[in-house]
């Protein structure tokens, strides 16, 4: 009887009532076994750790027990603890049933799943990763983390930016998320900002985030080189601008030096905030990575970092290095909200980054989807009227045409193919040019992908053709045809 | 040079400009050595990487490097990689700085913290502890997992409650959180509510969360049973209500039956959302508990549970039983703004609690805190003017006196001693008579534990006085002199 764990049964006994404690405590074992908190087969708490629990004789639990094991509700087996009878109708037996949208819903899972965001993750769960692990899970857990998150985490944040983002930063400013949507919030909170500029078009999960935070959304203008700095207001200015310079979310076009100046002047003139969205920038493969935006300027810029493109999603952890100024709120947003993410995952990544583990990665997946870039390309080459533009150094291309937007990908997914709508990407009315979708070559096998590419080509058009304006595989990266930049 | 990682230095080149393309490599590298970016001894990467980095042939670079060498920027060793010149000033070669309001910034860190709200931490990184992270570490991270979190979790957590608090419900009622504070978070997004009753005095925590979302907050009497029912609001009600019925907080009191009904009852009337705060429920080791309140009602009652006080707050894991007509709402929310929780940190608690581990760890540490408690009682007993309520089964005991609140906790924190205000724990101005401090049992060792009762013993008044109302140990469990209940 000593391994029963030590008893939480919710018996209330009640003195004043009238049955007698024997009977009172039965009828409760008998209630919670029809109810099914006792499952049948299951041992009972022995008399002794029973009474000690309820506060009562030993012998009043041996006689309710003695009363149950004449009922059949318990038996007692020579050798082993007095259990619920296992006999017991099954109903009574079965754990509770998961509901028809039970814990697994499907929520129409795509045979092939192109929609973007998604990177390769099969070689993620390797030697470095389980070494990090058990680094980790081996570490005492009562110490005392800063609001901003672990220290062990923040340096090796620094390291990670200045290998592979060559930016130069405090550990001081910067602050340990739950990814980049999580870092987004974090801001808003910290900063209070509740009227933020969004490039048009841009990543729509950051729109939902300022959506879900009843910020006033505002569209700034791109072009194919991103944001356009002169048309910023200058009157009534918002509060924050999210802005994509490395790579412009989802064409691809890289900020010019002389436009990432002009943004910090304006930004300087007026408070406001740049969140620079520096998703996917360790991925680059095809080109020189520009600086970050928040290397040129320690005060005014934010920068929005996650692991959930280079490695996983499923680690749910990321980074923002914070203008000076922020540093102090968001200490106070963490001290009243709590930091969301365990010290064990922290200290996790930040083993896998200081052995060197991530960047040998990321290595890895530069050239996977080098070729895989390469592969769409030839894949779609030819097609009559349709412009593929992959990104440069990304993980996604966007395939622009003149037919219907939904109906192309309505047929797509009759074919069991997933992907997003490019019309998605705008918070306004997209220009009438800007019908298509976008898709991410990362998430998927190889197989999945070729067949996804083939299904792709066949409902576009058939036939490859020489004629129109090709894609070709042997163009520069970063010079697709709508992509002058 | 193979295993120098790709290459990924801001070099931009200006195929345009003056300057010519060697000289263009050379200066960015000298600058990007001068900023700290490139350390001192760091190998640079192989002319072949950086000539296919940058896209130029790889005489150029060896242009460049060769006329670094030169300057004795670069130094070339025999047999191993062409690095930045390791005798360069030391203040190139130093990572930045943290400043001195540091990574690691004092929090002015008391010597003994009785500050309530923290469990023993020594004994949970033990063997099944590392199991259960080596099992989720293993496991493949590139799976897709429901809105609400990974299902083994959910249904661990559902054996959790039907073992430990007697509560049967269904998985795809079970929402993964972030702790406490982010299912309140995410309960308060989901619920759309903005106007919350509180229980007066209550969780400083909890309220911060609703100060932090700018809801209105009402409170609500309680006395020493915990919420006075029969002073809820008929008119204007509260959109939803945060108590503690299984002990009230900071006091202990239980819910009596008849409230927990006429609770429910003005909940179903008005339509209130019940958010039923479980707070240490699976630590009592005093009395019997009464079942969840969300056992009684499907419909109307959210649970909030955490892992940070039966575990560790390390894990910043916990979770939510969701009443049946939030499900849709709570997914909604996580599909727009993330699941915070890493899907390794969710697997390896299903794993531990599947394991039994948070049992067998659960029943250790029950026993601890009832020798602790009743420690507690008798190192303050007997002190003239002084009431302590160690808490029914809880981690904190209450201390009151009709000294200056303030006065004492000072001299307490001028002897190295951090206990809570009893006064925080008002939303209101506190009656009068209700001036004391809280301070925690669990979260300290031994000897601390020892002699920070001694100091608050010789703070609050000397020798051991057998008038006045003296709180004996051998009174039954939670009749402390205070609490009738």
């Amino acid at each position: 009887m000593r391994q029963v764990p030590e008893v939480a049964l919710p018996i209330v006994l009640d003195r004043t009532a009238g049955g007698s404690l024997p009977n009172q405590i039965a009828e409760s074992i008998r209630h919670l076994t029809a109810s099914g908190v006792l499952r049948a087969g299951e041992p009972v708490p022995s008399s002794r750790a029973l009474a000690r629990h309820l506060g009562v004789s030993r012998g009043t639990v041996i006689v309710a027990y003695d009363q149950l094991l004449a009922e059949g509700w318990l038996v007692a087996i020579a050798g082993s603890a007095t259990s619920i009878n296992p006999q017991l109708p099954r109903a009574w037996a079965a754990p509770p049933a998961v509901s028809a949208r039970g814990a697994s819903r499907p929520q129409e899972v795509p045979r092939i799943d192109l929609r973007p965001g998604r990177p390769l993750q099969d070689e993620v769960a390797g030697p470095s990763w389980r070494a990090a692990w058990r680094v980790a899970a081996a570490a005492p857990v009562g110490v005392s983390v800063p609001l901003l998150g672990w220290p062990g985490l923040r340096a090796a944040v620094v390291e990670h930016l200045r290998r592979l983002r060559g930016f130069n930063c405090e550990p001081d400013r910067v602050a340990v998320t739950a990814g980049g949507r999580e870092g987004l919030s974090l801001l808003l909170h910290a900063s209070g900002a509740k009227d933020v500029g969004v490039e048009d078009p841009g990543f729509p999960s950051l729109r939902r985030v300022l959506h879900r935070r009843n910020a006033i959304i505002r569209s700034l203008p791109t072009d194919d080189q991103g944001l356009v700095t002169t048309k910023l207001p200058e009157t009534e200015p918002p509060e924050a601008v999210i802005v994509t310079p490395a790579h412009q979310y989802p064409f691809g076009g890289t900020l010019h030096i002389d436009r990432r100046l002009a943004l910090l002047e304006w930004a300087r003139r007026h408070g406001v905030l740049v969140i620079e969205d520096d998703y996917d920038s360790e991925l680059r493969y095809a080109s020189e990575p520009l600086p970050a935006l928040a290397s040129l300027d320690a005060d005014q810029v934010a920068l929005l970092g996650t692991f959930s493109k280079t490695l996983t999603p499923a680690l749910a952890t990321g980074f923002v290095v914070l203008p000076r100024h922020l540093v102090a709120a968001v200490e106070a947003v963490r001290g009243d909200l709590g930091q969301p993410v365990s010290l064990v995952t922290q200290r996790a990544v930040a083993e896998y980054l200081a052995s060197g583990g991530l960047a040998r990665h990321t290595q890895r997946m530069r050239r996977v989807y080098r070729r895989r870039r390469n592969q769409v390309v030839a894949a779609l080459a030819g097609l009559t009227g349709v412009r593929v533009s992959p990104m440069d150094g990304g993980l996604h291309a966007v395939v622009q045409f003149d037919r219907d937007e939904r109906s192309v990908i309505d047929a797509l997914r009759m074919q069991g193919l997933a992907v997003a709508s490019l019309g998605e990407y705008w918070a306004s009315e997209p220009p009438g040019s800007q019908r298509g979708f976008v898709f991410g070559f990362g998430g998927v096998s190889d197989a999945d992908l070729a067949e996804g590419l083939a299904t792709i080509r066949a409902t576009l058009g058939g036939r490859p053709s020489t004629i129109g304006r090709p894609a070709s595989p042997h163009r520069a990266p970063g010079a697709a045809p709508d992509q002058p930049s």
